[in-house]
């Protein structure tokens, strides 16, 4: 399959690597990283085991990969107004769009840009991160939850799962991308946006019980939202505690909100909470907490860094 | 009045340089600026005039003053625990104490300590901050509300807020004291509390409609809270605009937790939001967002500084 990465951050790296060596044409569009990967190529440091992709893709525009079949968007969500511009060059008739972003919205707006039948989307559940130049650093998990945007034959969605697994990436199918989405956001909401407010790591949240409350609160209320939005299935309150004591495994991780507020970036505060909170307001449900913390962090952000 | 300064911050030394000027005998319990003031006495830098006091009473431990007419609390809250070993020494048959501390609580732990029936609160409407040692520097206000915690004859609380209105202190007796700390609690609560989570001035928050939102649903929280605790009056939400635009003209306030945060200090999360939060749940309601404030900045502080 020829394959575009959009966004070629830690996650459309260690992605777009794993694709390329088990054979698909991968091309990365890239800026910080253009001379290291186009001279010497891109390693892989992974708990799987390392690996080095001696010749690889690299294009500082899109329109130099032309159409593909599948473009897979990792770009941070607040970039987004360059969608348009970034992925046209990429579409052809029969183009996929895959989204790994954060949060809401995105599905939406590739849809608007380029037609709902060629969008789908996915929630990476992914450790990695950027090092030097030219290296990606895997530290663990990989695995994505597949749906269509608008459900189809799953002809296509079944193709893409097929492609990611075959490339040792965990992968399944959904019929119900909207619920994994909000599953993602009972962590997404409390630990990105308090790690990055507090700046602390998610053990340092879950150690207070008075800040694990208040995880745990949030969780609570991102599920009642999320139980508006005409899921499949119901998401239990449990599944609260489900994430509380998975979270507890995930020691000192800084969930990607608070690095891109260590390193200065702007924040992915409108998709992960606020769109968010947009959809749960259409519903009639008002989340207290989740809105606090928005503001919080927007106020916090509006004065420059912190 | 023999008078002794427990507490010899901003407050205490303006309020106590005052008391001295207008003929009392004051006698103050110094730390930082024993040396300076017991050598060169006092001066205050006025927003109404500077004056000088050349010979101040400075002491060391409060067993040197003695038994005393009134002694004026101006300690920390989250010094309180040292209150019975510092305040004892001063206390005879007739010492009246008066409390200007910030917060809830204070009052009580007083009466518990050494009998209801000498304990006075008052709420401070001050700004002022020490400068180097031996100066202290009144910016603005220094308007008191004094009450008795168990209203009694009314006397001595008419005799000291005499004493406060000839040393030229704008001073009112209240027969609901409990009201008075509630109303200053409706800007204490999300002024101290936001501006040093986000270590921003009061003008900062009130000018992103976002933040002066929650600011002024924090004060309704506190209002709702208030009129559950027997008030002699309902305060009316419309309180809460004429807050914010008392406030308005605050320009670049920081108030005293934001300092204590900036300057390393311990914050007085106790006396200004759990003390409240703990006597609004005992009168059946939950203020929400002064819960996740106080969470967040108990959680901030535990990591050290922020």
């Amino acid at each position: 399959m020829k394959i575009a990465i959009i966004g070629s951050g830690a996650l459309g790296l260690y992605y777009g690597a794993m694709l390329q060596r088990s054979g698909h044409e991968v091309h990365f569009l890239l800026r910080r990283d253009y001379e290291a990967i186009t001279s010497n190529g891109l390693t892989v440091h992974s708990v799987n085991g390392d690996f080095c992709l001696p010749v690889v893709s690299g294009h500082r525009t899109p329109d130099t990969i032309g159409p593909v079949e599948l473009v897979i968007v990792g770009l941070k969500t607040f970039a987004n107004n360059h969608l348009y511009d970034l992925v046209s060059p990429l579409v052809a008739t029969e183009t996929q769009i895959l989204t790994l972003q954060n949060g809401l919205g995105n599905e939406e707006l590739l849809a608007e840009l380029f037609g709902a039948e060629r969008i789908l989307g996915g929630v990476a559940f992914l450790c990695s991160n950027r090092g030097e130049s030219g290296h990606v650093h895997h530290l663990g998990g990989g695995r994505i939850i597949i749906g269509e945007y608008e459900q189809r034959d799953n002809v296509r969605l079944v193709q893409i799962v097929s492609a990611f697994s075959s490339a040792g990436i965990e992968c399944k199918a959904t019929g119900d991308l909207k619920k994994a989405r909000w599953e993602k956001l009972v962590w997404n909401i409390p630990f990105n946006g308090l790690c990055a407010l507090l700046q602390q790591s998610v053990d340092k949240l879950l150690k207070v019980n008075g800040c694990r409350k208040l995880v745990r609160d949030l969780m609570v209320e991102v599920i009642a939202a999320a139980n508006t939005q005409d899921l499949s299935q119901v998401i239990p309150e449990a599944y609260a505690d489900e994430m509380l004591e998975f979270s507890d495994g995930m020691g000192e991780y800084k969930p990607s909100m608070q690095i891109d507020r260590e390193e200065g970036r702007t924040l992915e505060i409108e998709a992960i909470l606020r769109v968010p909170l947009g959809y749960g307001r259409q519903h009639g449900v008002d989340m207290l907490r989740t809105e606090m913390l928005a503001v919080l962090l927007e106020q916090g952000f509006a004065a420059g860094p912190f």
